[in-house]
């Protein structure tokens, strides 16, 4: 069996670490260059001991040339605002692929992205928002078969598109007055020193946080509102706007959204059930609940599944709907490589279950 | 000075066992009989080390006479509907008065006790419940004053009805579609045996539950309607529904309710946090957080305050109130003592400071 | 590629739970029937929801011809004591071979079963005793690849034995005076309801437990002194004891030894790592850690593997080990499919890299 | 009743946050400056928001001479080697008291210090390491009662001295071979940036580490070697070493110390209990556990007292002895209130119960 030869570049954050961890159980990808600005010329396995017995590689420092020289495909998992000024160049050589884990090509208006991430997109990167594929399978399957670059979703993003699209496609729900209440690991805020992500301070607690200006929101906005006017006949287009509150979880790994919309009339548990089950028909990765049953963050944690379930709350004709997935595997380095063997015909579950 | 002697029905609960951590250090009380259904004969000690060489106490079997013989008042911390047949027969001495921590004497409509309860007031229970006062102090202080029978507050209610009775006293808000997402620590569960509380079953999870019909919703619904209608001039009086979602945290102790409510136009940050201020001078036990900060679980572990910040999201027009209490202290045991307090005379703080 | 047909008694505590979750990934492997008293005519992803859409399967009663007919191998995950009268049952059929993961065939002296576990071996079982194979493959490879009963062993024996045996089959440590201070996570304890593993009870704390009577004391020092006694020409057997401590970690799984021993004169890092290497050559599951680096539960979490670190305390003239296993996985499932797959000449790693 | 003014210096690390905690509840305590070399400017409720309503006060830089003409007793909860170029200045003033939280005046040898922490006593600094009394209330209260200066105890050492200095002094087991393997909360690390005390990154793990040389061996060898040649006669004397292990315990708050002595011929609970008892007679917070209980941590989290439990293993001639305290209170910052109520008359357990 052929063997495609894959980079990862940022393989020292978490979603680095969780690519390497998912890859080397992969039988058709061959690890090539781990790029480590921060521990280039150390081993992985000093930087992770999980790897020792397992994978003895060297860090190197970033070169575009040699990694796109030596590469099928690339990961990058770097800060937002990173990747822009380092995929164009990984693109230049004929027939590379790339998926990039930052949120820097998932917006396709340039001028949200400056809004929500204070930085502008250069020429050559702009360019590239028009190629660039939103890297959720189970909305874009096709389109994610024949990119040269995927844009892979934001970790919060995930969990509440999936959860709501179908609703959303089949107009069961009103557009307006949609609230997203998330719940996510520590895991989710990256490997960065930071006093507020020490044990001792997040420990036994709970809070919400970046209330009003987290910046997964326009990510949400822009694929919801794809999702709701992609069966519109009418000229006019719906902009959905949501009200979203993360909050920071003791746990390390996993997102809970809980999700609140106004139900149109009448639907009952059976038809939202059908209607997921032919939604997501086909995806391996999304997994239903049957009312009364729901799903909880440890069903999911290091899987690639997306578990949905839901509640039609009668008294108040609003549908709450829960969706759980693993932040750093569905919300981040899993769906990547969902996307990878998208890309490259293997196997959607490849190395992933 | 002074002191006056209580007793504890339900002493081995985490509501007795807070009741008991938070008398020891009041100066005013002389804890009395501890009553234990299955612990009966043994030392408290036993059954919590945490007493060891603070309290050498045998818990006995409830025996009413007695009790109620030897006390000035009694906290009855028992599981809802054990309470009911038990208070009648208390109150019966004269003078004698009772908290409740259960939810029997909480919903002044009997038949919505039977609806959400399944279980039927006795006749001489059914009487009570108009003498029982609510044993929220922020709202219901001089009724508590003279109180007889307190029904202190289900741990949920307190911090939703706290943290929007002034938007809705002062109808900043609209009383349609208020949603509450609620999230506890496990003790809010109880000491029974139960898998789901076990720590490998809820450890490194999180989950929603109860999503539908959770017993607290009554007790909010019925609260933050009289809190509508308190200033309205017009006869129609508008019921008050809640969409309530409670969900288990891995953490020992705590609540954090997310509300979302609709704002009407136009208000600010300094308005709001103007009627909170008003709507909460003078109560010691509400700590108010100026926008953008926010409250968090840890901030009020252990303590009885009951922590409150909010935001206002004008792009949506909704306010998102933050309420934080200590489910077992301000949720439970210590909103008891501060009732204690007030229907005693004593300083409102007095052991809970 | 010829699979073979494995059943699993007792499919529904942790070990069972662990052993579907590793068998799923396994690709020689067919899982039969999957037996429990407590809920069967469910299926299994009622009870673990975490294998919805994974397996499809109805937990049946025991019945244990039909199971001896249909499995090639058998599990038997059954608490202490229970395995002992369905095993020689099982092991009638001709070629049938059973992995038990309870302690019941790990005692060679049934004088030792019974003073420990308080139950006498039927004679049955006891007969059995002497067939079967304890099943710790980096000590006992051969005989595990010919067994047709394996004793596979505790996840504290696990941990302390790998930790300690090179030191004692090459004498560099005096057999007196070992010191074992051990440390597990709460899935140890199993499912069983306790309220001492309720998520409110060991949160936010920590315990040593059966401090002086563990019934892995006696699986531990039969092993260290066959290991001390292989290379001794003298008739005299020296006897291993050991003092042993386990404690309660807020984790839920992986177990953490700490082995003090007194190293005989003179040793350095370097000579004590090579007897390691040495030991363990070949055996792909243990990791060892170059002084002065030292394992942590995480490295070794949902792993099969035992990683293993030591530090020469020269002021004391004491080594101690450091030995971390995930106790679900190399100490107790891992561990067992590890010897199915030895027994049945697949590779060593199948189903478990 | 007339108060005394009391200052911290180092108020925004762990133990400064603690000591406000406490000295809130403290009625013979006016606070007076809370100095913060990072927050100066800042107000103490920014920093720890647990003290909204509490204590509304501004952090200030150093100012040696203000602080100490404020003063009737300053803490310094400073870091190691930073006490030390303070405290002689602060002492200048006539009657001022000064408790160190820091171990730079614990070791009465300064060659030990400069051994351990790498930087050597000034001129000024090493005079007073005379005048410095330790301050482990149990051992010194004579002492401490007198003392101008108070060496706090470290938070392993006092574990560990306070659970078998009763066994030492009356030489009840031997001097050598003293195992002392230790687990601490994460608090015990300080408020310092550092990765490997991110939630991610020790949640659901545990650890040893500092294995051959943590610098609290010194202060415990010292006590210890004291405590056992107290009563000898002889002219020579034996000098205690302890193996020690720390480990890092995935809670919040607090320490427990396995120790293993070897126990001389028969002593039985009885006497062993009986010893302890004597020995701690009169001490408030010396919770002693009747074998076979044992002290957990929870007991003891936010309290002053340290748990101490016992086993004897007959098998191996070995003692173990379990000791608890939370290092924050017992292990620093309540010990420093203890201390302070020793040294001005208070009743030794004010504010500490």
């Amino acid at each position: 069996m052929k063997k495609i030869t894959v980079s990862i570049i940022g393989a020292t954050g978490y979603s680095g670490k969780e690519l390497i961890r998912i890859l080397l159980k992969h039988s058709q990808v061959e690890l090539m260059h781990l790029v480590s600005a921060s521990y280039a010329g150390k081993k992985i396995a000093e930087i992770f001991p999980d790897f020792l017995n397992q994978l003895d590689r060297e860090l190197i420092a970033l070169n575009v040339d040699m990694i796109s020289q030596d590469s099928d495909l690339v990961f990058t998992a770097l800060p937002h605002t990173v990747s822009m000024d380092i995929v164009p160049d990984l693109l230049k050589k004929r027939g590379m692929k790339v998926i990039d884990l930052s949120a820097d090509f998932r917006l396709k208006d340039p001028a949200d992205f400056t809004d929500w991430y204070q930085k502008e997109h250069g020429e050559k990167s702009k360019l590239l928002l028009k190629e660039a594929v939103y890297g959720l399978p189970e909305l874009y399957f096709r389109e994610i078969k024949n990119a040269l670059l995927v844009a892979n979703p934001g970790c919060y993003p995930t969990s509440a598109i999936l959860g709501i699209a179908p609703l959303l496609l089949y107009h069961l729900v009103k557009p307006q007055g949609i609230i997203i209440d998330s719940k996510s690991g520590t895991s989710g805020a990256g490997r960065k020193l930071s006093l507020g992500l020490h044990f001792t301070e997040c420990n036994e607690s709970f809070k919400a946080y970046k209330c009003l200006r987290h910046n997964h929101i326009p990510e949400i906005e822009q694929e919801l509102t794809l999702m709701y006017n992609r069966q519109k006949q009418q000229s006019k287009k719906e902009s959905i706007k949501i009200s979203f509150t993360p909050h920071l979880l003791p746990v390390s790994r996993g997102i809970l959204s809980t999700c609140y919309l106004d139900l149109k009339h009448g639907y009952g548990n059976e038809e939202i059930l059908k209607v997921y089950k032919k939604f997501y028909q086909g995806a391996p990765f999304v997994r239903l609940f049957d009312p009364p049953s729901l799903p909880e963050i440890m069903f999911a944690t290091k899987t690639n599944y997306c578990d949905i379930g839901f509640a039609i709350d009668q008294r108040m004709g609003k549908i709450k709907v829960i969706s759980v997935i693993d932040n750093l595997t569905k919300g981040a380095s899993g769906q990547a490589v969902q996307n990878m063997n998208i890309m490259f015909g293997f196997p959607e579950e490849s190395g992933l279950i």
